[in-house]
């Protein structure tokens, strides 16, 4: 790896196959050029032998030719050089480099991942922990071994796994077929080929919302019309009107169960209210679902897609629920769509990461995904009350929270008067760590407080972040 | 997984908890404003308990209270029902679906990939059974095991495999830092996220050119400065001089090894004069190198970022290399692009499937690529050496070919009297696939012919298709 690559130089042969003429005349006129700096090595004669699909020997002859005017020598076991010819033309001067491209502004990231030591308190993930990591080790070991895996892809996605989706979904009474199925690498794609695939200039989406949708449509250039959301007054349809009929977005974005960051479930009358909004005002809708299995007891909750048909497009992802690392989510959209949404997610990625695409699928296949759901939930729903205790136990009056039921987070809401910076830095100096997802607003937050993942932590963690997260607050009290 | 989901109503507690006067009052507010038509499900006791976080009691009470009062009813064995009662307001009109959302303009999207029966001759993989399936499976086996093996992503790329790549460029005498590398779904998506994240307006890029490139660009709204590349006269940077002062794009992307689809290499003075061009007319160099190291005799090609340094920044990719459905590619750019770069692919898909990623590294750490590679280059090479022989033999007078000696694929140009559509329904009639790439190209093809991949097809299947192409050439000519 470490032998400097020898310099380079085209033949370009007066018949159809070069020979030692062409080689000659090649290396004379890159000398000439300024190509070929003295003391720079050529290709070794079996690798052009190789290159040019010649003989050996026409090579070597070329070469002896080369020698022999004093343009190369040759050095022993280093190969052929160029020579340092009185003729030659100087070694042209140190290359300027070129530019470094201008850069647009970057999006704000937001934080929100776990930290490698103290207390992440925000986490939305699922504890590893409690995630299938055994059975899907079997599963790749199953489908790595399958002589006939196929190494290509297609760009829609894995087809056994777009079968696997379309029959879970079709269980639930939502009309699906695998054609109508596009994997994704997790939901964010999804999000990314939609508004790249549509002609959408304006999207409605919630305030607050999932910060990484906000700044990507953001960054495709979208105006946004924003729809205030407050998870403890419900949605003001009626304010959703006025708003989506002064801003006419083409699209609208919702995610209707355990909302990220809030943990709100829209209500049966919000699903239908959404969906008689967009008849009347003509949007279109993209429902991010990616909670409405996540819920007690093997239950689940309505979405819009089960309302609506076959027009809603209905984003999902099996990140949170099985393997982050896996990174599939999918996409489902009306017939006509998909060839111009595989378009577009072939201009993205080509296709996605197809292993893992064969791995989740045989992790369906041999039906191991809803005993998993079932056995998180459970382990979830413990955690879940064990906080919501814990909640009602320490915190101060004036501080509220979301019951979602379901998902990994809720929301709590403090009162006004507690510094949000304050309350970072200091549980920061105490390595615990919260995201106050003011990435997640447009414009100013109406609510003021953060989320908290009970998911991730384990128990006594969580107990103990959630412990000093009431002091703190209660110092920042007036 | 089949039964329906019940309707949802949300409860806003008075106090910090919910109580039974909470579940009564929100199923009654739920009720007269539609969102409980008659005959519905609700969430039985134990779900709602899990969801608030109360005691089951409280639930009981509260659903004893909304069925003594006609407005719920029990079913044995089913669950609590919305009751049929007089004063319900009518089921909301079955919805009107929204409506579908408008699409741009699909980009064309270009054949070229293996057709399940028949010869695919312009396919640019290689031949799945020259891949590291076995050795594969075995480090995704060890990665799985790990225990501590990481569940979650980091957005940059897991940082092992970042870490070999850099090792390896820098063994290329190619200053590189892991914190400089940025994984990426093959190499796609490292274009995706340099397109979207540079300040650029338009991109000057070889014609023909990966076409999947310009079209990516063109969807992401960029001009276009074409640079005529003719694989058999090599580059004229005298015209590129003039059309890139013309355009003053801000940035040039160019293949410089085993160019697809041309099969052509930068010579060292094209090389050097485009560097020189970048510094003189202040564009940004994106290099992708495919390429330079799918060369005989573990030999590599000099590439732009050896010449032009750190400024240059630099994709590649393990797609055509180890196995196409692990998707792995990678972008190098100086540390003050990274954060950008980062924060755009987090937009794009958040994070790579970091499975996938791990398998890769376990497999360059222990030292299989080398080996493979140069394995796999050896049968690459003696396809090479049979196409050549089987060109020269078969194809009539006026058929030219380059000869690349690296990479998987070459260029084969066609008189002009053959028509190109003709010559592929003529093809598809004996089920032989070839892909003329159009959409590889600016504007008017300069050329006038085809991508021949010998890489992908095994020799007596390649020799067969070869035979049948020649034949349809000559009947095709006049």
């Amino acid at each position: 790896m470490s032998r400097p690559p020898y310099v380079s130089f085209s033949v370009r042969p007066r018949g159809r196959r070069p020979g030692s003429a062409d080689i000659v005349d090649a290396v004379l006129a890159e000398r000439a050029r300024g190509g070929l700096p003295a003391g720079s090595r050529l290709a070794p004669v079996r690798v052009l032998e190789q290159q040019l699909g010649i003989s050996k020997n026409t090579v070597q002859v070329a070469y002896d030719e080369l020698v022999a005017r004093g343009v190369l020598e040759t050095r022993e076991r280093e190969g052929v050089f160029v020579a340092d010819a009185p003729d030659a033309p100087a070694v042209p001067a140190g290359l300027e480099p070129p530019p470094l491209p201008a850069l647009r502004p970057a999006p704000p990231m937001t934080g929100g991942g776990p930290h490698r030591d103290g207390i992440s308190l925000s986490v939305i993930f699922i504890d590893p922990d409690l995630l299938p990591t055994e059975k899907l080790a079997e599963c790749a070991r199953s489908v790595l071994r399958q002589p006939g895996f196929a190494n290509l892809y297609d760009a829609q996605g894995y087809r056994p796994l777009r079968e696997a989706i379309a029959a879970r979904l079709n269980a639930r009474a939502i009309a699906c077929d695998p054609d109508e199925v596009i994997i994704t690498t997790g939901s964010q794609q999804a999000l990314d080929i939609v508004a790249r695939a549509l002609e959408v200039r304006r999207i409605g989406i919630e305030t607050p919302v999932y910060a990484y949708a906000r700044l990507l449509f953001e960054s495709l250039g979208l105006a946004i019309t924003p729809l205030r959301l407050d998870p403890f007054a419900g949605i003001d349809l009626d304010a959703w009107d006025r708003q989506l009929a002064a801003g006419r977005p083409g699209l609208v974005y919702a995610i209707s169960s355990f909302h990220n960051p809030t943990g709100y479930s829209y209500a049966s009358h919000e699903l239908a209210g959404l969906l008689e909004l967009a008849a009347r005002h003509r949007f279109a809708i993209l429902e991010d679902d990616w909670g409405s299995d996540m819920l007690s007891g093997s239950e689940y909750r309505p979405m819009l897609r089960m309302l609506g048909g076959g027009n809603v497009l209905y984003v999902n992802s099996f990140t949170k629920k099985v393997l982050p690392s896996l990174r599939i989510g999918y996409l489902v959209a009306d017939r006509a769509l998909v060839p111009s949404l595989v378009a577009m997610k072939r201009l993205s990625t080509l296709g996605g990461a197809w292993l893992s695409e064969a791995i989740l699928a045989e992790f369906l296949e041999r039906g191991y995904y809803d005993g998993h759901v079932e056995t998180m939930q459970r382990a979830t729903d413990a955690r879940y009350r064990a906080c919501l205790a814990a909640l009602e136990e320490l915190m101060p009056d004036g501080v509220r929270w979301t019951t979602p039921g379901g998902g990994p987070s809720l929301w709590l809401e403090l009162p006004r008067a507690v510094s949000m910076p304050a309350l970072v830095a200091a549980l920061a100096a105490r390595k615990v760590w919260i995201d106050p997802t003011t990435a997640a607003f447009c414009g100013e937050p109406h609510l003021h407080g953060l989320r908290i993942g009970y998911a991730y932590p384990k128990e006594p963690e969580l107990r103990r972040g959630l412990e000093i997260l009431a002091e703190e607050i209660r110092r920042l009290l007036p």
